[in-house]
């Protein structure tokens, strides 16, 4: 299965990059800068790993592999656009992501700031277009479910919490709510993505979620090993900047023995949520081991 | 009429702020601080011309008015969002936005730029939500269209290009797509909201839309003859500053003289799109005289 899932994974990133280079055509005219920036910020060999959930929480419902396709490239506009953010001297100041120069070492500071807004915007313009989904309703249900997981209450809210960590110190609490929302929230709209778009019944879209959020938290917990055991050439961007920033993780709260056990169990877990949907979501489960046991 | 006008202004400016606190409640929780700098951003008592010709334009159709105010709000975070990051250091570095400390000064440079990417999430969630409209098809529209207006070919581009202007002369054509982009594009938008809240015939849309486009043009000259001609005690913001980046600008180009007679003249024009409306759309005859005779 492992094997299956990397073929299945490498294809769907092709897709996704063949889309982004059809969704951001760059111009001769000179403000093309920034949909060059956008592109740079976006097609840099990540794993696409929520492009992943949203196409094959998606084929669990039969959904059309196209439209399912534009969901994908939209919260890969959004996770993108949180890097290329995220990376900036006032935030955590990044040079490399991913073994390349992150966009305002490219480009520059002013650039990258428009670079990332402008992907987070055209991310809810392709959203709401009529290609992705012709049931309106169904467009702004996905709308409202993206912003809410990327806005003030989702991932710029964990962003939030974890420029506080830098100063304060977080019980295992407050810190699995910082996980939850600075990464979970979009993991768990990459999955219920499908959900919306599929028109699923209530108890697959829940099932779905709580896949999600087990999921999530596993990832995090794997991030925040990886931060202290993975080298730089594996993770292809700086390691230890947790410990060094005396950042509480689930690492520094439960050690990693207890960590990695976690992980674990959670993989477990989210596995198990999905026996709803028999063997169709054998790729989903896969996709949770690979979670774990990833180095990247 | 502008006394009327001034009324009228101030009425809205006192909903929108109302609308505002009711949108963005904070909390005991630490991640509230981007909720706090969010409302920081939106609420320095500016003009809230936006939001009043989202408001008027839609009146124009009988659209209900706390529809017609929550799109009002969502186009003045949208607004907010891009003061806050266009204040930001690495772009044009302001210390004051309407005699206050800018969000970056008041809070932190990370905690200002996750406040606009906040405001800008949230604004595509107030509007896709069931309470801005009945019908998902119209809440889809106003996604797409603030989406296409604030995005890399609309705000963000024109952003871009204004940028590229410090390095850069630009010839009338240039200056005037800049422009178009900047700040056209968002006031186009606040005007055909209400025609999309409204369900408007293309006719009716179309007189709004070329309505919009001599007034955005007309505020810019302004805002540029302002730049040299006001003072910061008038303007609230530093002055001066397009000269000394040695931008081109509409009074660069056109000089001071023929800058203030084109801003008239498009205020004439704009005026004359709205005829369509017989005396309906007087309240929008004055916010053009409005935009041409302010000093702030």
């Amino acid at each position: 299965m492992q094997t299956d899932l990397k073929t299945a994974m490498a294809d769907m990133a092709a897709d996704v990059e063949r889309a982004i280079l059809h969704l951001l055509p760059t111009t001769d005219l000179p403000e093309s800068r920034v949909l060059e920036a956008m592109r740079y910020g976006c097609l840099n060999g990540g794993k696409r790993l929520r492009p992943f959930l949203v196409c094959q929480s998606a084929a669990l419902f039969g959904v059309n592999p196209d439209c399912a396709l534009r969901v994908a490239v939209a919260v890969e506009f959004v996770h993108s656009y949180s890097l290329v953010h995220d990376d900036l001297p006032a935030m955590d100041d990044g040079d490399l992501r991913r073994g390349q120069p992150t966009v305002h070492r490219k480009f520059d500071e002013a650039t990258a700031i428009l670079a990332g807004d402008g992907l987070l915007t055209y991310a809810f313009e392709v959203l709401a277009d009529p290609a992705t989904h012709e049931d309106p309703n169904v467009r702004c249900q996905l709308v409202a479910a993206l912003a809410k997981a990327a806005g003030p209450h989702g991932m710029v809210g964990g962003q939030m919490l974890d420029l506080i960590a830098e100063h304060e110190t977080f019980d295992l609490g407050t810190t699995t709510r910082l996980q939850r929302m600075k990464t979970g929230d979009m993991i768990a709209f990459s999955c219920e993505a499908g959900g919306i778009l599929g028109k699923a019944p209530p108890p697959q879209r829940l099932a779905l979620r709580a896949y999600a959020h087990d999921l999530g938290l596993a990832f995090q917990i794997v991030d925040d090993l990886l931060d202290i055991e993975g080298t730089e050439a594996e993770t292809g961007k700086s390691v230890g900047r947790d410990a060094e920033a005396g950042k509480s993780t689930f690492v520094s709260i439960l050690g990693q023995d207890r960590a990695r056990s976690q992980a674990a169990m959670l993989a477990v877990q989210a596995k198990a949520h999905l026996e709803i949907f028999d063997g169709r979501a054998d790729i989903l489960k896969a996709v949770a081991d690979f979670v774990v046991a990833r180095r990247t």
